[in-house]
């Protein structure tokens, strides 16, 4: 039984980022870039106007001009050179004629009866200056600024800006493709109604497919193997032929004469552990599978049959992994301070990540904004619902002691923080410990 | 110019939920549950081993028993009953068979060589009790408990209990479609690489079209349309008959003379309000379109041109429209108390959301652990790089003054938390103001 965290350090070891590739924007949201990015020209890469209004000349002053130019976009005004007490009407964004200094808004403006002769006029109404409302070029991107770095998170506004710059096909590190096997005599189909004796519904595959797509990950579905060493094996081998980067199963790794899992994937690979020492997740194993054909590796997890042991190794183990190969610079969770809202009884044995709803308060209950955390309730690896709404992992070490109602905890966000009451949230009719919260 | 809040107001009055759809599990994920599920088995279904080994009578106490059945799933074992003094091999999430009332696990256990009569002996090393290591019938969940209730977000874990209880095929509020559409004589397609005289490339679309994506939606693709009143009525029209339920368009709602949205959806439904005390932003414009065809509404937002101004407004107002669409019981932002790293002048006359890096420390510089909110730099509504990275909105009043580093200060979240060492994310060159952080 090895230590978490030399067995997170064992998965970070084998996951290795995975060749960039080159794809078209839409499908780099949520990507990590791979190369720097430059801007090819200035922006704005002509002075343009921040406001609706008149381009004139500062020094000009208040007054009456004529309009001798529109100026909206494009090549309007494109050859005016605007003379001095004469303005050119612009819009927000539009270039600024040439010979003008600064931008009037409309609101400080006055349109005036046309001209006798048809030209329009127009009464500039206050003193302005010289660059007034005007971005010059390259004000908010200098010519060949680095907009975005190689390494970076791709989001709606990285997205906006490698349009701004004309770069429609971008090279990101692409995430991995997950396969999914769950393994047991006892497994049915989720959508069989009637169950025989000694039957469960396959709960881990339809759990960790969604898992997998969460963290942006494509996915393949291997189905139910049963617990049958040398179809399980044949299952493994068409797993691994698939061009999958990660492969999970799930059950198969326990002390029965039927579990498979362990030596099969040691018959292929490098079997890294076999234990950890956490709870829940022991039997959790993990391997690296050697592809000669493509001289690649397949990252394998053996993750316990039991769904909550499942998900809270998917969570410590796989995600990080799943992020390394998808080039994030730190693959690690968010880690906070929390508060308790009851006690919780820690197991003596072997240290514990208690499933939890972590929600930020303006009172944590000192009186200063902070973070509570309260159970899920009772945390038996096999019950599932420990991990319904749990958007937090309590790492409490193996003492077994109670550790009281109040006491800050470290917590391990796996999922959003969301706004919510603390009422609303933690009225857990099964909590941890029947005692009173905070 | 109406205030956020009774713009945000008016925004979620009229954001009707959308009503639900039955999807299979796989769609489910990430969206709102429309019904109770209730459990019509308990789980387990059956009294199940919590490990490999055997199982027994307590009171037999420990002694060298014959192995009379294997009962590892399904009709293992069916009809056999355990005599006092034998035992029953099991393995975890296998059903215990009738008669024996207690698991002995393997590690506790030694095979001893089979009885000359080729019966299975072994050894119980231990003295257990009645239903040690045993989860009786309904232990993780009883029949007809409700394991999930509407209004629930469905996540990986949600999923997993669906399938856990049958429930293949699922009730829940769709995410809604949104149409982005671009206006803009200045506007060229981001593929364009020579940029002509008072052009610049739309990185609206794409940034909020990748923005839609994030929050889950679908999305339709309206292109750019020239500033010209009868084409943008034309567009106007083909988006409202196209299914969607959201409308985000982007410029044309200045104070220009080719600024046509606005004039254009009062027209063609209840323009709600046309300007925000906001910075950035101002422009901002709401409308409810009606379809008489299909007695449906369509949300139309008319956000700024400006990059920063229009993704400001997007978070503010349209992303809690499409939470309320897609059934979310709350639909805002988290807002959480956050330290400065640097001093930040705010503006003298709107209300100002400034974007910034909120990130989580174990010390704030108040020597305890909290979070910490770094400017994304100079905040002019054209520049994007203002955006990038950003997680939050700081909320300024209008006071004009500086806040000096160290105030905590109202963070709305707009993304992720991550985790990042406060150095690396906070060494911006260009900050708000150039004076040393904490
Ligand atoms: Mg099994
Ligand atoms: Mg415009």
């Amino acid at each position: 039984m090895i230590p978490v965290i030399d067995a997170l350090q064992t998965v970070l070891n084998a996951s290795k980022r995975l060749p960039p590739v080159t794809v078209p924007l839409h499908e780099a949201l949520g990507k990590v870039l791979a190369q720097d990015i430059r801007a090819p020209q200035p922006h704005p890469p002509y002075p343009a106007s921040v406001k609706d209004g008149y381009a004139l000349l500062a020094a000009d002053g208040p007054g009456v001009y004529p309009v001798v130019a529109e100026s909206r976009a494009g090549d309007d005004a494109l050859g005016v050179t605007l003379s001095p007490r004469t303005v050119a009407y612009v819009t927000t964004g539009g270039p600024i004629p040439d010979g003008a200094d600064a931008v009037v808004q409309v609101e400080n403006t006055e349109v005036v009866n046309d001209g006798s002769d048809g030209t329009k006029l127009v009464r500039i109404l206050v003193q302005t200056t010289e660059g007034n409302d005007i971005r010059p070029v390259g004000y908010d991107i200098e010519k060949d600024a680095i907009v975005l770095t190689s390494g970076e998170m791709l989001g709606a506004p990285e997205i906006g800006l490698l349009a701004t710059v004309g770069v429609t096909m971008v090279k990101v590190y692409p995430t991995p493709t997950i396969g999914v096997l769950s393994t047991g005599d006892e497994l049915v189909e989720p959508s069989t109604g009637h169950l025989g004796r000694g039957q469960i519904r396959d709960s881990n595959r339809a759990m960790l497919l969604a898992a997998a797509v969460q963290h942006q990950c494509k996915v393949m579905d291997f189905g139910i193997a049963k617990d049958d060493e040398e179809y399980q094996g044949r299952i493994l081998d068409k797993a691994f032929a698939s061009g999958i980067h990660i492969l999970l199963t799930s059950g198969g790794v326990s002390m029965g004469d039927k579990d498979f899992i362990k030596p099969l994937l040691e018959k292929q690979g490098k079997l890294h552990f076999d234990k950890v020492f956490i709870k829940p997740g022991k039997p959790f194993t993990f391997a690296e599978i050697d592809l000669q054909s493509t001289d690649s590796k397949i990252l394998a997890f053996g993750l316990p049959g039991n769904p909550a042991s499942s998900l809270v190794c998917f969570h410590l183990f796989v995600v990080p992994a799943i992020r390394q190969l998808a080039g994030w610079t730190n693959p690690h969770h968010l880690r906070v301070q929390a508060r308790l809202c009851q006690p919780i009884k820690t197991d003596p044995l072997r240290p514990e990540y208690h499933r939890a709803s972590v929600i930020w308060t303006d009172n944590d209950g000192t009186g200063n904004p902070g973070f509570v955390a309260a159970s899920t309730g009772l945390q038996v690896s096999s019950r599932l619902l420990s991990m319904r709404s749990a958007n937090a992992l309590l790492e409490f070490p193996a003492t077994g002691s109670i550790v009281s109602a109040g006491t800050v905890v470290s917590a391990i966000m796996i999922s959003d923080l969301r706004p919510m009451a603390c009422d609303e949230n933690h009225k857990s009719s099964d909590s941890a410990l029947a005692l009173p919260g905070i």
